[in-house]
């Protein structure tokens, strides 16, 4: 008898996979172990619970257990915990209740996701102090600033989950202090970008702190204050949002190959070094359509994605679980910012490109409509081929234009051919150059 | 000496022409005539203006003659008349204050653009009755519509103009009712398009009309009613938007060719069957990106970036005008409409292609996060090659996604590659599988 397909946890890629398997080949058991109680939960939604936009924490849950068990027949056990995983005897050691057993596996799909970087602050263990990476965190955060309406906030870490914390916090009645040790906010989406969102986040009362790295956070029971090198300033709530980390802890100790990221290394169907164990999300690697090399982004969409894809592979149709080009979308209040490919010079040059690079600010509408906003487009191409290697847009509405430039890149587009695209084009939608366009426009001529 | 770059009209083909061969070789003599006052206007604001968000008709021009002359060094004659091309002498004929000369050219540039097609109604004459595709049409609708503040108005066609007119009238005012002669409004979206705009329209009290010829109108000076097959319907204003063609006369005239759709046949440089004489915009033709073939589509972005290609190739660096995939864009009111490729799988036929498509309906947003829209998207692909054909959208926000298909179809992509694509997500911004990627994704089941 085939033995059934395991999967070792029970958000984006499990689920995905577990419910394509299942359509799939509705004989195929598939067995999910999830360690926690949420599954398939939107990570991503979070901070909007905690700002108060969205109403209950279940709203981010996008199948309840009673739905997989039911409705798709998967054999989903939460609070079940696998401790080991034997690639040699094919089987998992799972936790749960106290107790211990083995299971089989056909195969095996490792989707054990990340988790947030702890650094090594004093004061870390203080009521008050949060990372934000589950659904319990989530909650436990909201349940705070509900408890203590907070006066003061600090958040720690200038990328998406800090922007978007500040936000929230900001929302709820606290003045915000948002310290990042790098001299720029969202370092992965350049410098053009990053300018435009410090710029925003001031006018928006968000106190600043570049180039300022925390120690620690001190207090009685509870979080009081920041502490810098050079001063400490008052916080009632601190949220750290320094960056996530695998988690291939488990991987590791089954001598499943990591590669040179840190995450889970992977064949182009998600494969690990061993044939009938599979990774994806959050722990594994992904290939990167400009470099051609391993990146890790831990991202939802790609996720799903690999997940759904070896659901089919397992299931007997082998499916690529697709390149990732790196796009990313944040709103930090009323801007929208997003990025794809390489942004950054530096970062191209590293990969073995001549980079040219160009910023414009264009209209998002005909400039005599109603509402049209500014756009900020950045482009970055290789010089030698002409290639597009990667973009950055940031504007008040507009946002998701980067999907052109992503578009692009899986083509192994060059400026000259992006600049050609027919976009589409009315007064209430966008200039006859779309921004983009016109950020190929004078890129190209740059390049010639 | 080097005869002038000759350009004959002043809107968006021309003027690109002529400023982006100025800006190369500022020796080079530019000459451009322009029969009419106005040059590089906006054609596609004009309901904009009467509808009144757009308060002055010169905010639709984005250079005034003064600026073509003084800052770029054009030799701009307005008010001239280009009547005579003679592509053996080399010359045109030019008629301006009622006498005629002969201009010399080295290269000539045929930009004529199009005019509105006048049906053979009774009662065109009458007061009131309108085309709309200049700016002295919207200056008069404008006029007509401020001084009789029509109670009913008729717009016969509904294609882009005709519906950006019902929604201009019904914000002055009127009672509008719109005849369309086929089942449906606009034709080139697509049946899933057509349906929720007709739906839309209604809720916004257009009477619609499908199916349903004009034969005149009727009234005494001015128009009063609008005759039907079966009935009279008052109209203080008619509008006639049933489409556009290309003025070829000029061309006709002179032995420049003209291509199967009636307008002028191009090579990929924008050159005619004259070496030195070149057709850009609403008067030429285009090759379709996706069936290879010569295609009409008068559009801005087609005939800016001709114009600028051509202005290039004049002045020594010879440069493609690009494909047209005849991506478009509407508001209907609330709506927004877009289209690209081919939509209809008849068409898909005709060409050669067996299409198969999908309509599926997503939302632009986390489905948890607020302002979250449905968002119709139609795809088509080749069942033989799996390549994509075209698409649609239809939504109150995101109708610009439509680009990543219009991208996608430059690319030649095949729907397996647009299922890979990887798109931004945040909540506020779209769901995990953005909803092309979900059209693509049960397209692709549907490919299998």
């Amino acid at each position: 008898m085939e033995q059934p397909f395991v999967i070792v946890g029970g958000d984006a890629a499990g689920m995905s996979a577990a419910s394509k398997a299942k359509r799939e080949d509705p004989d195929r058991d598939v067995i999910v172990f999830e360690k926690g109680r949420w599954v398939s939960y939107a990570a991503c939604g979070m901070p909007y619970y905690v700002k108060g936009e969205v109403e209950d924490l279940d709203d981010l849950v996008s199948l309840t257990p009673e739905q997989v068990v039911e409705n798709r027949n998967i054999d989903l056990r939460t609070d079940h915990e696998v401790v080991a995983i034997d690639p040699e005897s094919e089987t998992v050691t799972v936790s749960a209740d106290g107790e211990e057993f083995e299971q089989p596996y056909g195969d095996l799909l490792v989707a054990t996701g990340a988790h947030a970087v702890e650094p090594p602050f004093d004061g870390m263990d203080l009521d008050g102090v949060f990372t934000i990476h589950d659904m319990d965190e989530a909650d436990a955060i909201e349940r705070y600033v509900t408890e203590n309406m907070p006066e003061t906030a600090a958040v720690v870490g200038g990328g998406y989950v800090g922007i978007e914390m500040a936000e929230a916090l900001s929302e709820r009645g606290a003045t915000v202090h948002l310290y990042e040790m790098l001299p720029h906010v969202l370092r992965p989406f350049g410098e053009a970008v990053a300018e435009h969102v410090e710029d925003h986040l001031r006018e928006q009362g968000v106190n600043l702190y570049l180039d300022t790295p925390v120690s620690g956070f001190k207090g009685e029971d509870a979080v009081a204050a920041v502490e810098l090198e050079a001063e400490t300033v008052p916080a009632d709530i601190a949220i750290v949002g320094v960056g996530v980390a695998p988690n291939v802890e488990l991987a590791e100790n089954a001598s499943i190959e990591l590669g040179p990221t840190g995450a889970i290394a992977t064949d182009e169907f998600g494969r690990t070094n061993y044939e009938n164990v599979y990774a994806a999300g959050d722990c594994a690697e992904a290939t990167n359509v400009v470099t051609g090399e391993s990146d890790h982004v831990p991202l939802a969409l790609t996720a799903n994605r690999a997940g759904r894809a070896i659901g089919q592979t397992v299931t007997g149709t082998p499916t690529r679980v697709g390149e990732i080009a790196g796009t990313a979308i944040v709103k930090a209040f009323d801007l929208g910012a997003a990025r794809t490919g390489i942004v950054d010079k530096e970062a191209a040059r590293e990969a073995g490109f001549d980079p040219v690079s160009v910023t414009i600010t264009d209209e998002t509408r005909a400039d005599y409509y109603p509402g049209a906003e500014e756009l900020t487009a950045t482009l970055l191409a290789d010089r030698g081929t002409g290639k597009v290697l990667g973009g950055s847009v940031v504007g008040r509405e507009g946002a998701k234009r980067i999907d052109t430039v992503a578009t692009a890149l899986h083509a192994e587009m060059t400026v000259t051919e992006l600049q050609n695209l027919d976009l589409a084009y009315a007064p209430p939608f966008s200039p006859v150059w779309d921004p983009i366009l016109t950020a190929a426009k004078v890129l190209g001529g740059k390049l010639e």
